[in-house]
Formats: structure tokens, C-alpha cells, sequence
């Protein structure tokens, strides 16, 4: 291709609207353009970049044995009131858009195809005869981000790779999931992406166990937690380890019972008690007070403690908070901090001026819920409605009663200074036997978050490390939470009809292109990986008018596309020192320059990565770059 | 790929949703399943078939020079109010899906680019140095149709190929446009489907000229009209021909002035009015009272006269009316018969009883807008609004004068009989002079129906003949349109701006690959071109158990896969019988049979199309097959 036809616009300046080093060289460069908030058009450069990483996708998905299919993008809400999850992906996190037709029936559009795919197998796949089957399909997806940002990175229109497998049971899902777990290190090997396996969160997802695939990157959204053995990493929403020991309180204050009062008068926080009364965090139990709202319209206070020294994981409490209360009351929507204002907005009225917040210990009475007065729902009282009736129709309903969860590093407290539950006071020297609310075993659940620096549970003598990553693929084992839902049954070898087994496998296609640019870049512009960049290497004219430069320069062109490599041509009328800039900018692995040294039969051939360069030959070229490029096609293994 | 891998499943009977020989067979042979009204699962055969169109598609259009790119689904609602089209696309059409998303942004979904390309395109295109340039994708596009039918053919979820080209003037527009037409028609020949090129309406998309590309077969959703010489074919919604010429009214009948009044008691059809009287057709003027409703709320109501024997062109007067009141009242959202449910879902109040309906005459006078009494708008005196602020939010506002348009065919009478605007009384032998209303030039417009048997214009010795055809490309050349509308601008050679001129190009390929099936089927299946075919060759082990049998047919399936054929290895453990039903349901070109033979060395080959079969040895096979699927690979010019 001819760069003069390319409709090649790069810009000389940081867009304002990019802030990550590979969103700025992207939009530079010319391979994308913003079309609106987390939208983007997808310019024939990147389009080319797309195509080679969805080759390489296929190709290895194929050697597997997967089908490739294309589900619908519109989907029948039915379909996802059937899973349970209609709910939470609109009302709850809002994750889907979703509309209605003209008829009036609701749509939503496709964030993932858990519900579809589960469907079309229920009723294509009968007996286990057919089994084991995976489909996957290369599709546009759609998310409504809260904060679209970073370009393609968290987009609201995206391609993903999504493959959904159905098996008779449990050991054969577990063959195909560590033969996709190879299989997408071989594609991120085979892009030129250094990239990790961790532990996952299964999130919204669901099922049994997860991985994800990280591309190192210091922009990675995601925080990675490791031990330097290389036998454990996690993603930190999911990360486990031992926290450090507590240091027990002084000897001179009597331990057990319910605690000796300690007026600690404005002290809310967990540093403002500590700098007063020489307290350390780890001899703090600290109580978080937070709401959760369900599908139902039950609105379930929470107690958290934690030790003091501890931070929670929100997204192992919402784990927690599911697992216990989602079956009764239907998808979680959402936990945050109760506040005024939230209740506010919920249309629930409880006087929190009455809590004595900063001060509240793990034993705080239910009957404040009701002793703050009117513990009124305003939405249901306006509209005469009974509080019976609402829980149907999902409109608010404040439960009146705390869920009590407590983090094992507060249960394994002896003796802790905690809140008394009276404004300007707590308690030294607490144990949970002294205290109303014992923690009982379901009650004790891992909240708090791993840091960079704790133990490793496998060998304590392993700290964790932090880097981060962009999450670029996701492997789930499913188990049979879609296939129940969705009755997607089959007739086992015995003639009894069983829910499928399922696992499913992600993969962000136009996030893997931008994560390549932000792991390969330097000051000058991106330096693709060979195999998917969207040319392999540009033959420069360093001056369009001399005739001996075109005549040279047009040869080496055509011959390198003889070879089946993938070149441009810079025939633009530019000074040399643009073009230059320009392929650098836009990360052309190979540069062939001719030049002065044309009229001698000499061009200069530069490495973009590392910036490399050499006279030789132009008789030599071919011979020279062919089996390089070829070479460096196959990815990282050849490198 | 082994059968037994396939995830196949055949259905034996037509399955009740399909109307259509093609949708049914796509059921049966499983390449497509319904999600939901006009929304499929293109199963894994589909998919290959898709791949295969896409590939065609993709060769033709780089040879061209046009660049591929991937545009967003999701459309920012403001770029589409920009073009004028918002309106028309929702709340008129209503055939684009739109949402709001989380902050309340309209968004809707694609079923075509126009507004984002243009948009994109002044952007990246300044200058005529850079130019022309022709974009194009691959995509799923969206339709919220009415009535969504016939499994892909109009389907609410679909993959199209478009293009959209730029310009520095009208004449590089029409190079491109020629170009074009010469891709398509390699395109549906390679893909090896008979189309024809006809002139086509331009529809929502606007633009000077369009053509459209329509693949022959009976189950066609387009009318076709052409002339028995090949020099001219139309869609019926654009075909103009010569009407037969009208029989004069009788000598005794005293003709010119206001004419005579004829008591026709109850006789409101022509057909009646003919037979009562013994007039002929051609010798009536029949007036269609219709409404046609605007973006801006203005209730335009039409008197449409034709002569009697000719029908309603509803495209033709569609772009009539919006010709001449688009600009005023911006899009025209639709036109109906004005009917006393029309009036009253509009919120409009107008006596329709006090108007002699049947016995209208060109000469209706204005005044029965006014003096059936009250012609007040209900919603507005409702909600208590004056009559100017209601323009602007559309809300309904009625005309109180009619939009007059005369057929040319019923403007050349001289003399003829219509209705008196009295109750049972007609006129006989009126005149336009005689009548208070003239039909003024701009009044005068082709509103008729273009009908088989019609004289060409070309050659009046040349009858047009109808065929069906569905429409599988178009073609149109849209000028400045878009450009002026979304100032997508750039500098000429002598410094000025100017906008950009434009092409755009779609091809159907989900449709496409439909209409294929429709066109080459039989009683016992899909007989698939082999271009576009899922595989090109199935190996069918006669009987599975026999080893003989097995090791013959993975060997000559081991060596087609060698030799670059797309071929299946039916393993299966089915009779023979459901096997090659299969084989031929799924419509594989080729079928080569390993069964008693075998033994001594010996295959049957079986051509789908037209059965021919034979048998060789198994040595012989591939120096037979292969150099004839490949060149069939080719299409239709090699066939």
C-alpha cells in the first residue's frame, strides 16, 4: 500500500483527551478516531492490527477444535430474567444498554453471551454423544461504562473473542479449560505480548474458578499481587495471603469481658485513636456500616469489621454479601457506605444523627434501625402501598436487622479496643466472648484486601509483590450455574438428563491491540510486535523527486510484496525527516530507507525497536529482511 | 472436520416459522437458529459460508483501493440530527433501535453510516491532495422492522458490507461509481449467483442515481420490471414506462368546461362507476385523499389525482412530497389514506362524514378542512398550547389547505369523468379548465405504478417484463447531501472549501448468502456454488464399522485437506442413507462415497447440482477433484 492512499492524518501533538502514553499514540498515529464517549472508529491501520490478532485467535482456537460462530448482539431480555441476571446488569451495575423495539419488548445488548449460548445449546445439544462441543465467536460488545476512558482500553463498544464449551462433566471441562489456558498463552506468545496467568474474582460471570491473563504494563488498571517463587499470583480483588501478626495490647490493660470505657472524645478514625492512646492499628477492631440493595427491593444493612489495620475488598464482600442473601432476595445491585444521602435517594428515611458513626463497635444493636425512630419507606407511604406488596415490585424495603460480617483477622482478635456504641467513647481490652454479637462460623468470611508485602500462604517465607496489568483474557470454569437456570439439559450415558457443564473464555481483542502499544512504545511511537503490526516494514523515498530513489525504491516495494510481505511505500512528496518521524510514530517494525546511496545500489535498513541500522545492499535486502520477518512473525518464542 | 465434531443437527420436517424455501432449508440443515423475532445464531456451517462472502467481498473492493475500517454501532443521536435524519430513522420509519445510556445520551444503533463517516471524514480529509478516498466495513448493521421475515432476507440483526467514498468533484464521484458497479458484479459472479444491475429508488439514503443489485428468484421480495431487449430494468419503486393510451370518452358525451352531472348512487369504486356506466377505465380521474405527517408536526393533507386505470406509485409520491415540503416542515415521518383512526390516533378532530368520500372530485375545495366544522387539535387545546409553539415540538398541526399532485397520465385528459363532491353524483366529460383547480407545472408529477406490459420509454416497441429479484447490492451516488449537512469540507485546488462528494455502496452478505440458497436449491436440499460453499467436498463413510471403509476414507481425507479443499469426513456411526440425505440437505458441492468398493480401491463421486455421479478409483480421485473445485472456486464465469 502507498502511504499517499493510506489517509494517513498523524498529529504532531498529545491529544487532551488521552491521558495513557498507548491512547495517545493511537489517536497520533492515526489509528483511531472518537466518535463519542468510549466509542471509537477503528481507522484502517488498527483494522489491519484487529485482523492479525483475530487470526491468530482463530487459528489457535481452530487447532483446539472450537467452532466459530456469530451469536445475535440484540438480546431477549427473557433470556437474561431466566439466568437471574436481567437485573443486575441493568438496574444494578447498569453495565447493559438495553431498550425496547417496536413492539414494546425489552432488548439488551450484548456485554456477554452466557444466556444466548446456553439457549442454542439447550436445544441443539442433546446427548452425550455430542460432547464435548466449544463455540466462540470475534464480536463487537457493548458496555455503559460508568467512566469510559483510556480509548480502547475500557471502551463502550469493543470486540471481544468469547468461546462458550458444553461437556457431560466436571473432568472433562477441566481438560478443555487447561487446554484453552495453552492456548491463549500460545496467542499472547504469538502476538509479541508478555503476559501472566493470575487468580481471578469470577465476578459477574460466575462459576467456579477463573483466571486471567495480564499484559505488564505500568497503565494496567489492574493491580497484580505475586510472590517472587513464581507460584502464586492474583489479581488483588481476589488475592489471598497472611496478613501480619497483630501486636497484642500492653500487658496493663485487663483483657477479656466486654472492655474498660476509654472517653476518646472527636477520635473517629483509626489514626486519630492510634496518635492519642498509643495504640497499634492491629489492636483495633473497626466497624463498617454499609447498605446493600437486591433485585427485590430489599435494602439489607451491613456491619463489617475488619482489623484496624486492615483494608476490606469490596469485591469480596459483595461475594460474601451474594452468596448469603442473593438466593432470597434475588441479583445484588450494589454496596456502598450507608449515608444520609443514600437513603435519601432510596427513599428510605433513618435518622442517622442518632448513630454514634466513628464510634461503633461490632455489637451495635439491631434495634437502632428502629430506635432512630421512623424507619419510614417515604416512595411506598406517598404511594399507599404496603410494605408487603413492594417487595415484588423491587421498590425499596430497609431490612431490620444487621448482616454481621467479620474478617478473620478481627475473630482471631483476644482482646481489642473497639467502639462503645456512644458518641466519644470505646472500649479497651473487648474480647468477642465479652461482647453480645459473637462472631459465629458463617459469619467469618475473608473481606480484607491483600497488600504488596504480606506473606504467601504457601510458603510465609514468599512476600507479595505488586505490578500491574491490563487484563487482556479471562477463563472461567462455569459448572452448571447457566445450564440450571437455563434447563440446558442433555441425556447422560445412562439416559438421564443433566444440566450441561460449562466454561467460557474471554478475550479483548481491540484492548489486546492498544495493551501491545503500552507494553511497546517508546518516545518516538509504538513499536509493534512483527505479527501484528499493520505493516511489517516501509520503504522510505528520502527525496520523491529524485528519479533514481522512485525507480529503486518502487522495486524494493514490489519485490517485498513478491514476498508476501506486508510493506508501504512512502511516496509522499514530504521531507525526509516526516516520513522519517511518521513511521516511527506509527511503529512500522522495519524501515528501508532510500537515499543518496540509491544511485550506488545502497539503502539503509532500521530496526524500529531499538533503533538498530545498516548499509547494505539493495541486492541484499530481500535476502536479508524476508527470513527476519518471517521469523518474527511467529511471535514472542522466536524473538 | 469430522461431522461428529460439527455440533450438526438436521431437522426432517419444515419447521413452521419459515415460509420460504431457502429460510426452511437454513433451518434444516442447521446453519442458522431464531434467538428472536428476525434475530439468528449463524451456526458454525453459516459462519464458513459468511467467511467465505466476506473474503470475495474484501479481494474485490482492495483491488479497487478502498480502505477497510471498522465504524461504531452505537451512534451518537446528534450526528443524525445534523443530516436532518434523527426524526426520520425513529419516531418516522421508527427503523432505528435507540436507546439512552447511563447519563441520559441518546445513542442510536447503526443500520447505516452516512452521518459517522461524513463526520469522520472532515476530519481527516482537508485537502483534494488526499483524495478520493473509499472507506468500508464488514458489520452487523440493525433494522427495527415492522415485519421482520423469511429468516435473513429481512432480518432485525444483519452483516452488511458498506462503502462510503469522497470526492473532489462529481466526476471522480461517478469514476468510483462505475468502478463499483464493476466490483459488484464480480462479486455476485464469483460468488456465483445470477444478478441483475436495475435502476433503483434512493430512498432514506437520498442521492442523485442509485442502482440496485438483485439476485433472481421467485421468493423475491422486489418487484423487477425490464424490457425484453436488456437496455432497461427498474425496481417497480422507480420503473417509469409509457401508459397504454386512454380510451376517449364516447362522441355523444359534450366534453370540455365543468362537465355534465351523471346520479351514481353508491358507485365509489372506479370499478362500479365502469360497470354501471360502460366508461372505460382510462377515462376516469380518481382523487386519493391521503396525510402525510412531518417531523415538525405539520399534518399535510394530499388530493392525489391519477387517471382511473393507473395505480399509486407510494415511493414516487413519498419523494414528491418531500421534495417539495421537506424543507419546510423537515422529515416526512410517513403518509396514510386520511381515515377517521388516523385523525383521532393524531390527536386531530376533522368531520370526515360531512366529506362525500368516493365522490371526489380534483376541484375538492380547501374549505372542507375548515368547514367540517371544527378542526381543532385536541392534545394542544388540552394542554392549553397556542398553534405556533406546537410547530416546533411536533406535536400535531393540521394543514388547512391541500397539497395537490396530478399524474401526468391523468393531467393529459382532455376530457373525463370524476367525482362532483356531492353525495351519488359524478361529472361527466370535465375538463382541467373547466375545473377551479388547474394543475399547475409543479402539481404535475409521475406518481404512477410502472406495470408489466407497459410500452418502454426507451422503445415503444419494447414491452416491460417482471421478474422477482431480491435486492443483494446498491449502489448510490449521493453528491453533497451528507457533507453540506455535517460540513465535512475540504480545500480545492484553488484554495477554496468546498464539501466533499460522496458515494456510498452496501452489499447485503447475510442476505446475500440466503438468497444464494434461494437460487440454487432443490427438492432435497442446498446446492451451495462452490466459492461460497461451507465445505467444497464430504467424504461419507458408507458404513463406519467397516475398517476397510474407515482407513480408505481418513486417507482420502487427509489427502483433500492437503490439497487446500475445505472438506468434511462424515465418521458417524448412521446408516449410509441418512448420511447422504444429509450431505445433500447441507448442499456440499462434492460427495465422495468410501463404501463396498473400498476394498478393491474404488470411490463414488456425486456432484450435488444435477446428481451426476460416477465412480473411479480412489487413486484417481484427487487428479479429478481438486483442478475442478478449484476452478470452480472461481464462480460463475469459470462455471
Amino acid at each position: 500500500m502507498r502511504v499517499s492512499r493510506l489517509m494517513l492524518v498523524t498529529l504532531r501533538d498529545d491529544p487532551a483527551e488521552a491521558e495513557i502514553p498507548s491512547h495517545k499514540l493511537l489517536l497520533r498515529a492515526g489509528y483511531i478516531r472518537r466518535i463519542g464517549s468510549g466509542i471509537y472508529a477503528y481507522l484502517p491501520l488498527l483494522w489491519r492490527v484487529l485482523q492479525k490478532v483475530s487470526a491468530i485467535v482463530r487459528e489457535e482456537l481452530n487447532a483446539t477444535g472450537a467452532l466459530e460462530t456469530l451469536l445475535p448482539q440484540l438480546q431477549p431480555a427473557e433470556l437474561w430474567q431466566r439466568s437471574g441476571r436481567w437485573a443486575g446488569y441493568t438496574a444494578g451495575e447498569g453495565i447493559m444498554f438495553h431498550l425496547q423495539d417496536r413492539q414494546g419488548r425489552e432488548l439488551g445488548l450484548g456485554p456477554t453471551h452466557e444466556e444466548v449460548v446456553t439457549a442454542l445449546a439447550g436445544d441443539l445439544l442433546r446427548s452425550y454423544r455430542q460432547l464435548p462441543v466449544n463455540l466462540y465467536q470475534i464480536q463487537t460488545k457493548f458496555r455503559d461504562e460508568i467512566r469510559p476512558r483510556f480509548g480502547l482500553m475500557r471502551g463502550r463498544e469493543f470486540i471481544m473473542k468469547d468461546a462458550y464449551s458444553f461437556h457431560a462433566d466436571e473432568a472433562c471441562l477441566k481438560q478443555t479449560y487447561a487446554a484453552m489456558d495453552q492456548a491463549y498463552r500460545r496467542i499472547f506468545s504469538r502476538c509479541g505480548l508478555r503476559a501472566v496467568a493470575v487468580e481471578a474474582d469470577s465476578g459477574a460471570i460466575g462459576g467456579s474458578a477463573s483466571q486471567e491473563f495480564m499484559v505488564t504494563a505500568e497503565a494496567g488498571e489492574d493491580l497484580i499481587l505475586a510472590s517472587g517463587d513464581g507460584r502464586y499470583a492474583a489479581n488483588q480483588e481476589r488475592a489471598v495471603s497472611l496478613p501480619v501478626e497483630a501486636t497484642p495490647l500492653p500487658g496493663g490493660i485487663r483483657a477479656g469481658g466486654s472492655g474498660e470505657e476509654l472517653l476518646t472524645p472527636g477520635q473517629r478514625s483509626i489514626e486519630e485513636l492510634c496518635a492519642a492512646h498509643s495504640f497499634d492499628a492491629s489492636q483495633l477492631v473497626k466497624v463498617l456500616l454499609l447498605l446493600a440493595r437486591f433485585e427485590n427491593g430489599t435494602r439489607q444493612p451491613l456491619l463489617v469489621s475488619l482489623r484496624g489495620d486492615q483494608e476490606l475488598n469490596e469485591v469480596k464482600l459483595a461475594n460474601a454479601v451474594s452468596t448469603r442473601l442473593g438466593g432470597e432476595h434475588g441479583a445484588l445491585l450494589g454496596i456502598a457506605p450507608l449515608s444520609a444521602e443514600l437513603l435519601r435517594s432510596e427513599g428510605l428515611s433513618l435518622d442517622l444523627t442518632a448513630l454514634p458513626l466513628g464510634f461503633i463497635g461490632p455489637d451495635l444493636a439491631d434495634a437502632v434501625l428502629d430506635q432512630a425512630g421512623l424507619v419510614v419507606d417515604l416512595a411506598a407511604s406517598s404511594a399507599g402501598v404496603s410494605g408487603e406488596a413492594k417487595a415484588a415490585d423491587g421498590s425499596p424495603r430497609l431490612q431490620r436487622s444487621f448482616l454481621r460480617l467479620v474478617d478473620p483477622t478481627a475473630a482471631a482478635l483476644e482482646a481489642f479496643v473497639c467502639g462503645a456504641n456512644r458518641l466519644d467513647q470505646h472500649r479497651v481490652g473487648v474480647s468477642w466472648c465479652g461482647l453480645n454479637a459473637l462472631p459465629a462460623t458463617e459469619q467469618v468470611v475473608d473481606l480484607r484486601a491483600a497488600q504488596p508485602g504480606d506473606r504467601c500462604l504457601h510458603d510465609p517465607a514468599q512476600l507479595l509483590e505488586a505490578s500491574r496489568g491490563i487484563e487482556v483474557g479471562h477463563i472461567f470454569q462455569l459448572g452448571r450455574k447457566y445450564s440450571a437456570a437455563l434447563e440446558a439439559t442433555f441425556t447422560n450415558e445412562a439416559g438421564v438428563d443433566e444440566p450441561l457443564w460449562m466454561g467460557c473464555y474471554g478475550i479483548g481483542v481491540s484492548r489486546l491491540a492498544q495493551a501491545a502499544v503500552e507494553q511497546h512504545h517508546d518516545g518516538d511511537g509504538i513499536c509493534w510486535p512483527t505479527a501484528i503490526a499493520p505493516y511489517e516494514a516501509i520503504v522510505v523515498i528520502a527525496n520523491a523527486a529524485d528519479e533514481a530513489q522512485r525507480a529503486l525504491a518502487e522495486q524494493l516495494y514490489t519485490d517485498l510484496q513478491a514476498a508476501a510481505i506486508d510493506v508501504l511505500l512512502d511516496d509522499r512528496s514530504e521531507r525526509a525527516g516526516v516520513k522519517f518521524k511518521d513511521a516511527d510514530l506509527l511503529g512500522i517494525p522495519w524501515r528501508v530507507v532510500v537515499g543518496r546511496g540509491a544511485a550506488s545500489g545502497l539503502v539503509e535498513l532500521v530496526q524500529r525497536a531499538g533503533g538498530a541500522r545498516q548499509e547494505l545492499a539493495a541486492s541484499a535486502l530481500l535476502s536479508t529482511l524476508v527470513p527476519t520477518i518471517k521469523r518474527e512473525r511467529t511471535g514472542l518464542a522466536a524473538a
